[in-house]
């Protein structure tokens, strides 16, 4: 096909949009990919609806390929599904919930769990119709409390989301690695450099799960590599690795001292090494302990919640957050220690929090046999020595210490080591929680009930073309891969006289007839306009028809190494299949 | 491409479902088709998801053919812009409204004219850009009140939706004639019997105007057509032709009359004829009038507004609303009578209205030198011979008698008759409704402003699927159009042993290579299970791979009609190209 620049609805900018922070909004703004229309919402104008589409074709083939059934269901859903599985009340504010005329709850789907258990349930009965993958690609909605980077965070984008029903673990496991397959085959068609992440899971609930990851600076999802091996995970799912337990024998007996003017953990510090202990002390011997409360979904009361970290670190928000999910946290206020006096702000230490029922978890770092630096429970006091399985026992483990640079790698091999990346693709085995909140079950061979296992598996495809354009451009605009350039050729007549005109027009219908889809610009513009928005537009193949064509030639240029080659008009065909 | 059955998710229902009031709800549910989800809410299950997709490539096909430039919005869109235009008001509870998280307004797009024209504003500055046609394919969104038949009626469903934007009438014109061109080519490749009807605007504000409706005896949309030509119209668009006016001179004067027990036109009628009046009475005669009162939009007073029709008609509220539109319209109340006492009820006449400044319309059959009977605005009293332009000047006319078969068709020929559709495609001159809102001009050659008109096209994409079934379909089952089936060919080996699966392995091969689609039935269910199911279904052609196989023959059943014809299999190909 050929489309004329002349009557195609674009107009590229010069300016960046003041919005702009990264990359790709700006470019996919000025290039006239696409337009804001509201916070978060975007319209794809013509060459944008072409690169969705491309992407969109090869998810849906590698869907196919690995079985995936298409189906479309409304992006209007009812509350009573997603009340039955509580992401009614846990999604909070991050979905957009309406009302029909009779009042009647409604939400826009962010994911589509419920309604896909349902609608297996009401088709299959039998043992015998498992397994099945089905797959819908569909704008999906989530009410962002920051949308922004343009088409990288809306609040309106275009997703695949499929899910898959096993009767059993093994099944599942089958279904989770033909994802896992076919995201790999789909991210390297695009073209895209990514890393594959442990992950947590979300507000979804399940077990197993990955995150594909585009590389890129701009990202908003932070994640560690293994200096030593390929390993790689958000760092919510990094697993503080434990050290060995310590025998107790010999240990020092726990002294509570006088530890006047130490508010904070290097004020003790400086004290301990001044006080002539007999041994140095860091921070990383402190036990700092934070007071939280959480609150299940669906639930009133806040229920207090102590955290023992090791006082060279903070608790990280997101680990912390990612750890308790799917329960609220809060940070303990005045009122709180007000009602609790047996918490003294700054000296807390596990005897009071264990002796008044608060619950203690602790890093993974404090196994049995460590010795620690903590608070007393008295003003201006600290214990020293108190010793984990000795002194005090905690009620159990949490990973919520903040995950730095230089880390042991969880694995053993090496060191860890930050990267920032896109969030493309997330594998996920849900198990039974869908299928347990709606009885979905396959009466099996003994005719006895089996209740089916699941997994769910989204796509950012509105997100990828983001993810494409950051990693794919340069300072003079895109870089399209040529599996979702919005043409193969960008064909520029660079001069008004008509000879060139008629010479761009007869190239531009050889291309099409050679099945080369061509943007040919026709335009009144000058050739130095016009190269521009080539550059702009990003176009993997550049053909010029200039000056050379009186003697049979043109210039074919490639976008991405700015190489410029001269062809005879005869052999451009086969040149540019190459 | 080859789909088994076996592993398709897809379960036929032997009964209707329970809310089915027509064919095509009926028979896309029973045949695994669609699913309800929610009222007006429905999903595409695989062969339904094929189907949608094939009227969306024939309907994307002929909008590219006319120049169209596809582009994408969101469906969830920020009230300003529906402010800006009062739609936001007028739309009233018929679309879905919602608030983000920071208490913004949003609405569900029910069509887009205020974002396609700001982005045109946008985008577009001189004469030279235009004309352009811009469309999407895109699901929308109205909170019906009655959500009904199926995908016929839903509140979500697919439409393409296209604007066209021109410099001046003519532009407009030759717009609107290319979309009505492309709507006959997308309804006619999609097999669809149709008319073409005038009709009015709704709530968009406009001029000329044209509904396709698929001709259905389920439709909700009432039409009438002329006996002697092929005028077609909405009952709403129907114009009453007015006779020719009378004149004046010398025709009796107005007389008042007791009229004691004529509660109604009847018994009115029933008294004159029986009052020796020197000549006989009808219905026709009276001049009924019926008192409303209407609200503009977003004001909140009501006005008092009468019409007066012939007494053998009745206001039809259809058409009344339609001649009001925008402005809402009631029936005056009891206190509304109270605060007017100079209206008599049964008996007020044109003369108390005009008086006492009620404006005052009436239908176009009272011209001037037509004499009624009406009421003499006093308890039991009628006047009779009041003549139109002598007696009484009415502030104008109103088409809001109902229309009945065997009126005189507006274009003089013949007689009108009735029928019902559905609508499928509208095709309307918007003209400079949202250019004003919006201020969108280009700059003319002469460097001044001018103001563009515009067009609006929609047509129901996915109303359309649901209007095949309507018009094809028998006992058995759904009949598709080769256009649109899910697939070209439906395959069934009728039979379990070896030879004749392999038999209908190795024919799907074979037709897939010659570039058939194949849903092959493969399932171990009995011959007469699959026959059924594939009526059901209703591919067009059905190949029985059966007994015959042996001798190299199988059965080739045109859904259509029935007729069966053995073909050698080494003639099959060429048979089913035929």
């Amino acid at each position: 096909m050929i489309t004329r620049m002349s009557s195609l609805f674009l107009r590229t900018l010069r300016e960046d949009p003041a919005d702009a922070e990264v990359p790709s909004h700006r470019l996919l703004v000025r290039a006239g990919y696409v337009r804001r229309v509201a916070p978060g919402g975007y319209s794809w104008l013509p060459l944008g609806l072409r690169v969705l589409r491309n992407v969109e074709r090869v998810v849906r083939e590698e869907m196919d390929a690995i079985g995936g059934q298409e189906i479309q269901f409304p992006a209007l859903l009812p509350k009573e599904p997603y009340e039955a599985t509580n992401r009614w009340t846990e999604y909070g504010p991050n979905i957009f919930r309406l009302k029909d005329r009779k009042g009647a709850d409604y939400l826009l789907g962010p994911t589509h769990e419920e309604v896909f258990t349902l609608t297996v349930k009401g088709e299959y009965t039998s043992y015998k119709d498992y397994p099945v993958i089905l797959y819908q690609i569909q704008s999906k909605y989530r009410d962002e409390a920051r949308p922004r980077a343009g088409i990288l965070r809306g609040r309106e984008f275009l997703m695949k989301d499929s899910y898959s029903f096993d009767l059993d673990d093994d099944g599942l496991s089958v279904s989770y690695h033909k994802h896992r397959d076919a995201y790999i085959k789909i991210f390297d068609r695009l073209g895209l450099k990514y890393v594959i992440v442990a992950a947590t899971s979300g507000a979804m609930g399940g077990s197993a799960s990955e995150e594909f990851l585009a590389e890129a600076a701009t990202g908003e999802d932070t994640y560690v590599r293994g200096s030593g091996s390929d390993y790689a995970a958000n760092v919510e799912a990094v697993v503080t690795p434990a050290p060995p337990a310590r025998a107790l024998d010999g240990l020092p007996d726990a002294q509570v001292h006088h530890t006047p003017d130490t508010p904070t953990i290097d004020t003790l510090v400086d004290f301990l090494n001044q006080a002539d202990l007999g041994r140095a002390f860091t921070a990383a011997d402190t036990l700092k302990n934070v007071l939280l409360k959480t609150r299940q979904p669906g639930t009133t009361e806040w229920v207090p919640l102590a955290v023992g970290v090791p006082g060279d670190r903070e608790v990280d928000p997101k680990r912390l957050e990612a750890a308790l999910e799917p329960a609220e946290v809060a940070i303990l206020d005045e009122a709180d220690f007000a009602r609790n006096p047996f918490l003294v702000k700054g000296y807390i230490g596990p005897k009071a929090l264990l002796d008044n029922g608060v619950r203690y978890l602790v890093d993974p770092r404090v196994v049995t046999g460590t010795a620690w630096v903590t608070g007393a429970d008295k003003h201006d006091h600290h214990v020293i020595d108190l010793v984990a399985g000795r002194d005090f026992t905690p009620d159990g483990t949490i990973d919520a210490a903040d995950v730095r640079e230089g880390d042991p790698a969880p694995d053993g091999n090496g060191t860890l080591v930050a990267a920032r990346g896109i969030e493309i693709g997330h594998v996920f085995q849900l198990g039974r929680k869908y299928a347990d909140a709606f009885a979905l079950d396959a009466l099996g061979p003994d005719a006895k009930p089996v209740r089916i296992t699941m997994g769910s598996y989204g796509l950012g495809v509105s997100r990828v073309v983001a993810a494409i354009v950051e990693q794919s451009h340069d300072e003079l605009g895109i870089v399209w891969p040529k599996a979702v350039a919005p043409y193969d050729i960008h064909l520029v007549v660079a001069g008004k006289d008509e000879t060139l005109k008629a010479g761009g027009e007869q190239l531009a219908a050889d291309l099409d007839a050679a099945g080369f889809s061509v943007l040919l610009d026709d335009r009144a513009a000058s050739p130095g306009v016009k190269f521009k928005d080539a550059e702009l537009i990003g176009i993997p193949t550049i053909v010029v028809v200039g000056r050379g064509l009186v003697n049979g030639v043109v210039e074919v240029k490639d976008r991405a190494t700015g190489e410029r080659t001269e062809v005879v008009l005869a052999d451009i065909v086969a040149h540019l299949r190459g």
